[in-house]
């Protein structure tokens, strides 16, 4: 494809920008295929903007046209003309930044703005930007990535006894948005989970996701069960479930949705796992709110945060009414009883709501965090989100496609990832020395999602990326967070690893806002990232003198 | 008085103790005159609680009877007897904390409730522990506090100009709740200060508190001028008014009160300047909370932080209910506004609303923090604290008497001290760097006035203090947090002091919730307390590492 075709105008003299935190700049704006370029026309100043188009969730334009009078006042009318015109352009970001663009010239204006708006939806991976990027100092590495089902299983030795790894679904065949390689109990042969797979909505097979080496208990996780209106059995899949709680009297199984939910799903095909069926299996229903009801949450937050009126009960009462961080707070609690099932309790739990991509993940995500503390380190931390989200095929094209300012008609975005960075954010807030990485790591991800140089969020599923050739054709961002300049800047000076579980307090006054991400174009939350550098710096110094 | 006579059990065996934070402790129970004091009974263990009584806000009692049926079941009654009793107090501290202790024997139970609220509530100040309290490395210095009017004029060059010390109110004849010395135009003789102290509530004349060095403008104070309904003037009054402008085209009276809360005043002898008789002076009117609706308002924010449901709706729409953060943001907002009038604008500005002992106060320290970088230095926080609340007599006897706990019928009791430590820790959450300061110091000053071993909260004025020799008979808080030691625990290990003025954001979304102060008790405060600890001891070594 020809970005040219998108781009009538290329390059305005003349343009104003202003942006949030920094004063009104004029200069040079530039559209290329992936980006938005404004210089300033300051001698020796640099570059100051580079946007990436795909950051881009809305554009608003207004135009201006001036009108002068020349000649005789009693004829008015005849020498009227048009003088000049001029537009702005409002940029509303996926990262919630909001810039203007004041552009002389009506046609301009209107070219540029549509550029953006058509250059911002186009919808071919392959055209996206981590195909074109390729940053001097970095190479296309071997080895694409941080972990995988394949690797977790070798470098955990304590799983060898019990679970196998099995590449059934090699070729995708058995679930298209599973890996390849998947870790399942020993004894089940790969036919028991072909049966099971066409048993379970997309195939989403119970696979494992942890093992607590204290106790052998573990957390699977798996799409619903197709039981349907006529009860529909399959012993297959009751097999491999049973050979997962192999010697313990029982395990739990973790339904995202209401009772009543789960049996609405069950008149439409889908279903949960019946007491009759499974007997050594207890559900527990613990409701957690995805899809439209989690995108319009944060739209409304999103729509609060930047209330100019200083209106203190609005402000409260708008954020209440967006439900938020009541969503942080069952998704927290939710977690934190997984992890209690698991630590507490020695019980293997399996999680799944409907699909087994969103919900699903955020808790094994999050239980993991509370009770592991490998996942608590830079680079665990990492891994797992590759594991739980990257590779067990959470679909980010689809849920990241939009974020809280679109006009568009959304159809399958949600923010369950921001959802779960936002989770980490308090718990790193409420163990400020527990967790291995910095706040500035959940704001990059936060953005990263949403755009990005990298091909890591790319696609939807493992099979998709297989089929764009991402881990050959693109970096990994993972992988770049981990080089030595942005492990510095990713990592907690504070950091003082606990092998112990770290409970979240779930109580409504232990919870905050986010005001790192939700208001991080404001003044006051620079003042707060100047002083978390000042800590750093003389972390770092502290560290140079004691060692030299 | 003898506290004996209030104390009928002194002693108690075998009582449970259970406080946050903390495993529940056995042991015994002392009562003294001044304090509760519970030591465990392990071996080798130290004192578990010593607390001062004047911090006791409410106390609760229930009492259980354990009945034993001894003899045969055919008559039951005849044999009934009563074989131990046990109760349970519950002690509501004024620092927010809440003790349980259960004691067994209901008589030396009642007999301990009693003892505490007698107690808690004595009335005569010169009983008070400050009185009695004598640490061994302190001394009674020769020099009480950090600061006077007179050593505030002497230090300021600046000032000598234009401005004398008058000693007008020696022996208190003129302004009860002035300290002797006060700071005034230099052309206004006492004469003119006699009369336009009969014209103001209390006696309280326009003194001069701030000058700003940059312009020369100065920030005035005093209580509303006494015009009655027939509109009464002083030409004394006026006088001295005009000499504080002197020169200058305007002044600003900042009224915090509304324009009509004002004229309702002016019905009941009150009133304010008017247009007529002050030319040069233009009122601004901001209506601010004070006594019992910052009282109820402190009393419902602490009921919601203590409110243990799991609901996060409920508790935004208490928060918002509760009307603290309103408080604050208005707070915050006028004394912005009185900033702005004296460094933007260049104008004098009189603030007063009718006592001129609460808000007045609010908004002059608010205001110096903001615009003056001497006042941001620990040392200089405490004289500015001096000066502006001890000194210029804020009533903290009759203000701190009780805090959000009592079932009192409460009659003078305002969080005003409290409004402004918050209103501080709001600055110090978005300047973390410009003050000198600690968030501990905040919450040291919170507790301290309302229950303290040092005289410095003691009584509503420097008449009262000296009349009961109080700066001979006790110690000077502000002093002692000075000694090396205490220094350490109080200072900002941050602190770059910045000339500049800070302006704080009053945007709803840039307030937030004193955690550390209203969930200090609660488990994830501590876990943030620790990370500060983290950092102070981080900084102090590489202080140490950098010096040597």
């Amino acid at each position: 494809m020809e970005f040219s075709e998108h781009i009538k105008t290329a390059n305005v003299e003349d343009v104003v920008l202003r942006q949030p935190l920094q004063p009104p700049a004029r200069g040079t704006l530039c559209v290329t295929g992936h980006h938005l370029l404004f210089s300033d026309r300051e001698e020796g100043s640099s570059r100051q903007l580079l946007l990436l188009i795909r950051n881009v969730d809305a554009v608003e334009k207004s135009v201006e046209i001036l009108l002068v009078y020349s000649g005789l006042f009693s004829n008015p009318g005849r020498h009227e003309r048009t003088s000049g015109s001029s537009g702005t352009i409002t940029i509303k970001c996926k990262d919630l930044r909001v810039l203007h663009l004041d552009i002389p010239g009506m046609e301009r204006c209107l070219n540029i703005a549509h550029s953006i708006e058509t250059l911002s939806c186009l919808d071919s991976v392959s055209d996206m930007y981590p195909f074109f990027y390729r940053p001097p100092d970095l190479i296309l590495p071997s080895q694409w990535g941080l972990s995988s089902p394949e690797q977790h299983y070798r470098q955990s030795k304590e799983l060898h006894g019990g679970w196998r790894l099995s590449f059934v679904n090699r070729g995708y065949s058995v679930c298209p948005s599973y890996p390849p390689a998947v870790i399942i109990p020993k004894d089940i042969d790969d036919d028991v989970l072909k049966k099971s797979a066409k048993f379970r909505q997309g195939g989403r097979f119970p696979v494992l996701c942890y093992y607590h080496r204290k106790n052998g208990a573990v957390i699977m996780r798996s799409s619903q069960p197709l039981t349907g209106a006529n009860r529909k059995r399959c012993t297959e899949d009751e097999q491999l479930l049973q050979a997962v709680i192999e010697g313990a009297d029982k395990g739990y199984v973790l339904d995202t949705r209401s009772s009543q939910q789960a049996q609405q799903n069950r008149m439409a095909g889908g279903g949960f796992e019946s007491k009759s069926s499974y007997s050594h299996w207890k559900r527990l229903h613990r409701q957690m709110e995805r899809g439209k009801a989690l995108q319009e949450s944060l739209i409304k937050l999103v729509e609060a945060c930047g209330d100019a009126s200083h209106n203190m009960d609005r402000w409260l009462s708008k954020l209440e009414n967006s439900k938020w961080l009541s969503h942080v707070q069952t998704a927290l609690m939710t977690a934190g009883l997984l992890a209690e099932c698991v630590e507490r309790d020695g019980h293997s739990v399996l999680v799944h709501g409907s699909e087994g991509t969103d919900c699903t993940l955020l808790l094994s995500t999050l239980a993991q965090l509370i009770m592991d503390p490998r996942c608590r380190s830079l680079e665990g931390f990492l891994a797992l989100l590759e594991r739980e989200w990257v590779q067990a095929g959470h679909p980010f094209q689809q849920r990241c496609g939009h974020s809280a300012h679109s006009h568009a008609r959304l159809q399958l975005e949600s923010p369950v990832f921001l959802l779960l960075l936002d989770c980490v954010w308090q718990l790193w807030h409420q163990f400020p020395l527990a967790l291995g990485f910095s706040e500035a790591l959940l704001l990059r991800l936060a953005s990263e999602a949403y755009a990005s140089d990298y091909g890591t969020f790319l696609c939807n599923s493992h099979r998709e990326r297989w089929a764009l050739a991402v881990t050959e054709k693109t970096h990994c961002l993972f992988q770049a967070l981990l080089r030595p300049r942005e492990r510095d800047r990713y990592s907690n000076p504070l950091h003082e690893p606990t092998e112990l579980a770290i409970w979240p307090s779930v109580h409504p006054q232990a919870l905050q806002l986010w005001k790192g991400f939700f208001l991080r174009w404001t003044q006051q939350v620079r003042q707060l990232e100047e002083a978390q550098e000042e800590i750093r710096t003389m972390v770092m110094e502290w560290g140079k003198l004691t060692l030299s």
